[in-house]
């Protein structure tokens, strides 16, 4: 799903931008802090960043009601011959299996030196995103 | 609607994140350039960068089934107490008239040297954000 060149921009990147939509199609966007669990697979955090109660977390309860997401990660320049960005797309669900949600926790930590001091316990969602599409645009060279 | 703060915060940023859903709750999320028309609007263009057809203006056919949108605009910042992020949503539709359209096309050129030398004519379709609510999270000073 993820070719190699894709898998590294994604992995190059420091953030990506969630999109999800509440079950009347109402969209909402939030940058969003993620790691590459595998070839389908992404996964995020409901961390300790502070914010404010209820809209926060606006994202995990569109995706209770509506699993579909979009996510994308993109490069800015002003060189507009060097914008790219990747977009994938499919359906994203909070971790249950603790092993799972173990191996994501790590992941992130490994990606986010932030989140080694931060607790990520049970208090803490962990999401991941299966990707069914991916859509390529752009310059993704480093 | 936005204060001088958020519209000084939108204007410093050169790209916003712009999600927008199917009728059926799809949602979809791209990077773009915009403008700030007004205290209650933003601008962006169906510009030549050069897309995959299709699927690069699947913003605009959802706008027309669905005319919610959210956009957000971010700073990243690996010492997270400085993070910041101000999320706008509310309904977009491209812009008919024609002396609000040219003066849409002026001011993203104003913002955009890169708009100066391309094309904006009646084949680019110029979209008219107007925001209904203005969520602000963490640090928006520069």
């Amino acid at each position: 799903m993820l070719s190699p060149e894709v898998r590294s921009f994604l992995e190059r990147a420091r953030r990506a931008h969630l999109a999800t939509a509440s079950a009347d199609a109402v969209p909402h966007v939030v940058p969003v802090c993620f790691a590459v669990l595998d070839e389908a697979t992404l996964a995020f955090a409901i961390d300790d960043k502070p914010k404010a109660p209820g809209r926060s977390l606006k994202r995990l309860r569109n995706l209770k009601v509506n699993p579909r997401f979009a996510l994308v990660v993109d490069v800015w320049d002003e060189d507009w011959s060097r914008l790219g960005y990747v977009l994938v797309s499919g359906r994203g669900a909070e971790i249950a299996d603790p092993p799972r949600r173990a191996f994501s926790v790590r992941a992130l930590r490994a990606r986010y030196p932030q989140y080694v001091a931060m607790g990520l316990g049970a208090g803490h969602p962990v999401v991941a995103l299966a990707i069914d599409r991916v859509h390529v645009w752009g310059r993704l060279a480093p």
